[in-house]
């Protein structure tokens, strides 16, 4: 890390404060290595130290991932915008990890179902409980790869914005706008029976988004 | 695109949209042909039908880029929770644009300045005009990047939940959660003069988040 190291961070619990923050990752591999690089937004979980992507037996993708390719899971976290007095100076305030490795399958039956389970509560917490778990044929169905973390990284920027010393005088206003994401009002399904009450991870994520 | 086909569209008129949205781009590609692919988190501008990165002259990606290895910029927008009856069903509204191409300096100073600006009106519309354009030796130690669009693809799901018609019976909450950005309230630097009005275009934001 040659640029900003004092952005970067390569222990564990970094990282896992990182991983643990999301459930969005881009993935990069290539598809042999003649291939140019292919960038593809995946969810992913990170569990019990471990991270995994998901998808369709079928995809030819996940195949190629499963076949031990080398691959990159980036994932980032925006929380601002930086406004300086100076375009020069503007910046993002962002955690983001970089995590190198090779995928395999995860085959077994019950440790799929448990793992498939977690990226249901990646997205919204407590929802695995609320909705019905993958029966054979669909954990059948899926492809659950476990990523080993073979190098990882994380950056960091944070605070407010570093101008340089001869610009403070200019009538510029600046300053750090944070960026959350927000949950608007659920939508529920239109068969849904009438009355039915919002589940509590919604309810949650609405109190506490 | 094999997996969900209807999900897929190729003509420029989604990929402008998907581009114009953001500013925030994942980039994947080699050091050099051997090395397993990297992909970082970019700031990027989409200017005039041209996707454009940016960084320091002496970054040694910016380097390996501008060389004209092969890249894929891949933007991805979240819109909503798609919570199903089942794990199986769950998904992810979201809107994505994979651009597969290769990367070239700009180095024409007027023209890198101009462009530089528009990395600052990506982050947020108008601020280019309220903060100090590069100068001579700013523009000098920035490196510009325009990458060729080789090829592209944009993917979006969007709409409710698509569950299994044996479920729809399932005692189970179903429906859309929306994700929205939200910026939260601004934050001046404390050595601003007192009482200096919070900036156009930093108002839009927080009026019309």
């Amino acid at each position: 890390m040659r640029r900003h190291p004092e952005r970067a961070a390569y222990d564990a619990a970094s990282l896992d404060a990182v991983l643990r923050a999301g459930w969005l990752a881009h993935v990069g591999f290539a598809q042999t290595p003649a291939d140019p690089p292919v960038v593809l937004p995946m969810l992913y979980a990170w569990l019990d130290g471990a991270l995994y992507l998901h998808g369709a037996v079928a995809s030819r993708m996940l195949r190629t991932l499963a076949g031990g390719t080398p691959c990159c899971v980036t994932v980032t976290h925006v929380d601002g915008l930086v406004l300086a007095r100076s375009h020069f100076s503007h910046s993002v305030n962002y955690r983001s990890a970089v995590v190198f490795g090779r995928a395999s399958n995860v085959d077994e039956p019950v440790e799929k179902q448990r793992v498939l389970a977690a990226f249901v509560d990646a997205i919204l917490p407590g929802r695995a409980v609320e909705s019905r778990p993958g029966d054979a044929n669909e954990v059948a169905a899926t492809r659950l790869l476990r990523v080993s973390v073979e190098q990882a990284s994380v950056k960091c920027r944070s605070g407010g914005v570093r101008d340089h010393a001869e610009d403070l005088g200019l009538p510029a206003w600046a300053g750090v706008v944070p960026l959350i994401t927000h949950a608007l009002p659920a939508q529920p399904e239109p068969e849904l029976p009438p009355g039915m009450p919002l589940p509590a991870s919604v309810q949650r994520l609405l109190n506490h988004p």
